[in-house]
């Protein structure tokens, strides 16, 4: 009996051990979870763009899409549908209102969501820009292209394909900072670096197939010389190359645009389209999340100075030149 | 007896049942270990800079421990001793030796690295640079401030504070990418902006503070009538300052000098320099580490087309103006 009761007393003792590596470990294991960078279960991080569904935002939202994974937190993705100022302002405003962890926007224009940029800092909710900026907003940084560097890249290409003379022709959208800079690093490039070049349009494409087209057309009938075109954004390449192609000036007009969807790549294969730009959009979205983690849990040492500008580092995701040379490479993206 | 059996068997049943749900706690608790962004216990990155021991280091040190610390990873600073480009060749490659995980590297000249950097890439260690690149070098990115930007804004400043006229010099270091950057951006900008101010000597003042202090007053003994002072980094700052001062020109000559370390911070207070400009130095570390722990672990994206330059965003960490008005809050940092 008393023999009994010895055994299960060292049991119970054995057990009580057996427990307390048991807390130790788990401490040890609790510890561990608070170092690193992880998110909590309730942390949404919100994608804002304007002219939602093009393919150009899904490399973008892949990019957010795989850094949400990598610090564990959730992500989403919100659009105006239509390339409309006061949508987009809508649409932000609704993701204001839910108050999430932070929010990447690309601006349809570089003053009109200022004041809406800096009601959601306001209100905590931290932004940062991508791939079309609004400098003069209180959004905490821009990640995107150096589009004035890349502009002048696509006067030098250009340059190069029609033997650095003759009539150009520029297609562009007015009022969007990127097109703007992408504008300004192109004509400040052929004015002082190429001078029998000539550039004698500067057109509205509204960043459409159809709309494109038509401007293209009208360029080449009223200057049938024409010797290349530059576009400042996809839609208005592919728009650009279906009008050179119909008049069978495809030969005579080299065309160099921007970014790598589909339709781009396949008439740079076929020999349409010289060039194009290629970005680096899965960039812009990885480190947009990342920054917007960091700014949420306020990891980041931000300038002392309160009238600093950009208060963290812009980030220039680069550009990189697609000929028919390395098209294939870009398909798979 | 066999009540007490009872009891004891119960007993045990309770406490196998505690013990199952420690262990499933503590399963979840390594579920959760393995998200987010967290290194291994045998992961060490290293800083190498040049001549090290300077307050300017320690602030961007900073920054890559305190990223050290939210990834849950080791960190080593290693400098070169002296200003020499051999002894940072040997200093990196003793590094390189001991197989770290990644290395963030600020590059005393712009290409004698170019070699060894190479051979590390290639031996598996990521390179990223920081501060003062090596643009031919296939390291991953740079981080740090554009050096040209900066030059083109010590231009405006320094036209400010000559009201825009007279004879002005600069002291720099020849051979280093930073410097010649910021040369090069405030040459270009006195140039095509400033057409009555004349640069009338450009001195290598060697990034020493007794150097510069003799280059200036040379200087001003050759061009009595000179008006300002562009000074590309801090030892030459506070160099010059003293130059002025032994002189009493404190009141005639306007410097416009670099950094912020405490002697610059004190010359402005007093009023010996006008301004000086504030890098991004904590941003400088704290990404560049964030950048080798994601390349460490394979986490980003690299460009499909393998001739692409700089393969990742490189990042811009900022310039701020610092003077009299705001020079007390840079003494905290």
């Amino acid at each position: 009996m008393k023999k009994l009761l010895v055994v299960y007393a060292l049991l119970i003792i054995a057990f009580l051990l057996y427990l307390k590596d048991f807390q130790t470990r788990e401490a040890t294991a609790n510890l561990n979870e608070t170092k690193g960078l992880q998110g909590q279960v309730d942390e949404k991080y919100v994608m804002v763009t304007f002219q939602a569904g093009t393919d150009y935002w899904k490399k973008i939202l892949k990019g957010f899409e795989d850094a949400g994974q990598a610090l564990n937190v959730s992500v989403e993705y919100h659009g105006a549908a239509q390339y409309d100022v006061k949508e987009q302002i809508t649409v932000l405003e609704q993701v204001i209102a839910r108050k999430p962890s932070g929010i990447a926007l690309s601006a349809i224009h570089p003053d009109a969501l200022d004041v809406t940029i800096f009601k959601a800092i306001d209100a905590g909710i931290p932004i940062v820009l991508f791939d079309s900026d609004a400098p003069k907003s209180n959004a905490y940084t821009f990640i995107g292209t150096n589009n004035v560097n890349a502009g002048a890249t696509a006067a030098h290409e250009l340059a190069h394909f029609i033997n650095r003379k003759g009539k150009v022709a520029v297609v562009t959208i007015p009022n969007q900072q990127n097109q703007i800079n992408r504008l300004k690093g192109f004509q400040e490039t052929i004015e002082k670096q190429y001078p029998e070049i000539e550039i004698v349009a500067i057109e509205d494409g509204r960043g459409d197939q159809i709309v494109s087209e038509q401007v293209v057309k009208d360029i080449l009938t009223n200057y049938p010389d024409l010797k290349g075109i530059f576009i400042t954004e996809a839609n208005g390449g592919v728009g650009a190359g279906r009008a050179v192609l119909q008049l069978k000036k495809d030969k005579d007009v080299k065309i160099v645009s921007f970014d790598t969807d589909k339709q781009t790549l396949d008439m740079i294969k076929e020999g349409t389209i010289e060039a194009t730009l290629a970005q680096g959009t899965w960039s812009m979205g990885y480190w947009a999340l990342n920054y917007l983690f960091h700014l949420h849990h306020g990891l980041i040492r931000l300038p002392s100075d309160p009238y600093a500008h950009n208060k963290l580092p812009t980030l220039d995701t680069g550009i990189t030149v697609v000929t028919k040379k390395n098209v294939d490479s870009y398909y798979a993206e």
